[in-house]
């Protein structure tokens, strides 16, 4: 998914002061942001362009906004246009939180933005319980089991894989961040949702919006966003209609190509 | 709903003796067998027909198969031709159990059907443990708050708000019919979706499989079927491709369509 993702490559004589070895910057036609990646290291893919999408705006200038598991920072970048205030990106690798870093000052938005490089589970170290309005998170999907294939580059493993926390850790952070009330959006497969939901619902996160993502209209989900309320009352939620990826002519469908290319006016 | 699903109502003068008071009998062109409905004490609506078809065939002939709060036995009815062996109806109102009694000797299925007339909560007194194959089941939807609205038609509220039973009951006697690996489906309000999934799996019932059911594309889930493994390893939940009841012209779509009116030729 990421070589489509790719749109913008192209690389002022000084934006090369931003980047490393094998990274480049990308940028999506629909976004104002401009993202560092490695193919080798970490690049974003359609998951964190949706997330991000699935997020109600807030421009409250107080606001208090945290990307756990942040990787290269794409969810946080994303949000600039609809998320006012305060953003921390909380990513465990420092490969990945210098990338993170470098894509905040490539954008100028050192003001706002500040990556925290260090183990989600130890975030209120850095950041008070009870204080954010809004937790986003594109977690690592996949079990560390013995049985599952790793993938042998330890940057994607850790970032695809729950080997440096799981999901019990994810939803507990979220959970201790947030504010009552306060909001917080997830990424994560379907095949879990079972565990997900009962694990979002130990931690007071009530599910009040999902939105499950299917590749084409005749496929199993793939993909499912979730919107939780801390303390929200139980009951309400809104399961909204499903976002098709691909058309039946295999490319993508209207909403996810202005989601990437932007709208055509 | 109930009154474009009434397709066929013609009364042959012998199917008179079946019929009480203000009751008729009704056939979806669609399906084989005849229900005998009342519209001031219930008719069976889509959430029926959509649950049985949601079903898996299963043809063994020593199946036992369940259908707990079973109203008039329209879904247990709807199984007719994808269910074999011993088929169960339990209806706690005796107004609705005494019609579902005579819907199956309308349909000459005394052989394979049986209406047990008793609280849900009782079933293990005729029905042992960790006996059964496939258990069906369309609960009241609605909470019994005294804040919610009840309808003053006793038959009706009792049929769609939880004044009789509740969810936990329904999952537990679910789970406590079913044999090891047997199958449970149901259909219930996705707004609870969230307490159902950790209800279920409180009484060790996998959820494999769920679709959700959109009144238009455009419109949020008003309903879900769900299907669960008894001891089902946790995970591998498959979200299917939604079904969308009505079209842009408001009219049935097609699958809607076939189910009611069946495949046209």
């Amino acid at each position: 998914m990421q070589a489509t993702l790719s749109e913008v490559n192209k690389m002022d004589e000084d934006q090369f002061k931003y980047i490393k070895d094998d990274e480049r910057i990308d940028q999506l036609y629909s976004q104002n942001v401009q993202i560092i990646q490695s193919p080798s290291v970490f690049s974003f893919s359609l998951d964190a362009v949706l997330l991000a999408d699935f997020v109600r705006p807030n421009f409250k200038k107080a606001n208090l906004c945290v990307d756990l598991c942040a990787g290269n920072g794409a969810v946080g970048l994303f949000l600039n246009d609809k998320i006012a205030g305060k953003i921390y990106e909380v990513e465990i690798q420092p490969k990945l939180a210098d990338m993170a870093s470098r894509s905040i000052d490539l954008n100028h938005l050192t003001d706002r933005y500040e990556v925290l490089q260090m183990d989600i589970a130890d975030v209120y170290s850095k950041i008070k319980k009870d204080s954010v309005d809004v937790v986003v998170c594109n977690p690592p999907y996949f079990g560390d089991l013995p049985t599952s294939k790793k993938n042998p580059n330890s940057y994607l493993a850790i970032a695809r894989h729950e080997i440096k926390t799981n999901f019990g850790i994810v939803a507990s952070r979220m959970s201790g961040l947030l504010k009552m009330n306060g909001h917080g959006y997830l990424v994560h497969r379907p095949d879990r949702l079972s565990e997900i939901l009962s694990t979002l619902s130990l931690h007071r996160l009530e599910p009040k919006r999902i939105r499950f993502i299917h590749p084409k209209k005749e496929r199993d989900a793939n993909m499912v966003l979730i919107e939780v309320i801390k303390d929200g009352k139980p009951g309400g939620l809104k399961i909204i209609p499903p976002l098709v990826v691909s058309g039946d002519n295999d490319e993508y469908g209207l909403e996810v190509s202005e989601l990437l290319y932007g709208k055509h006016k």
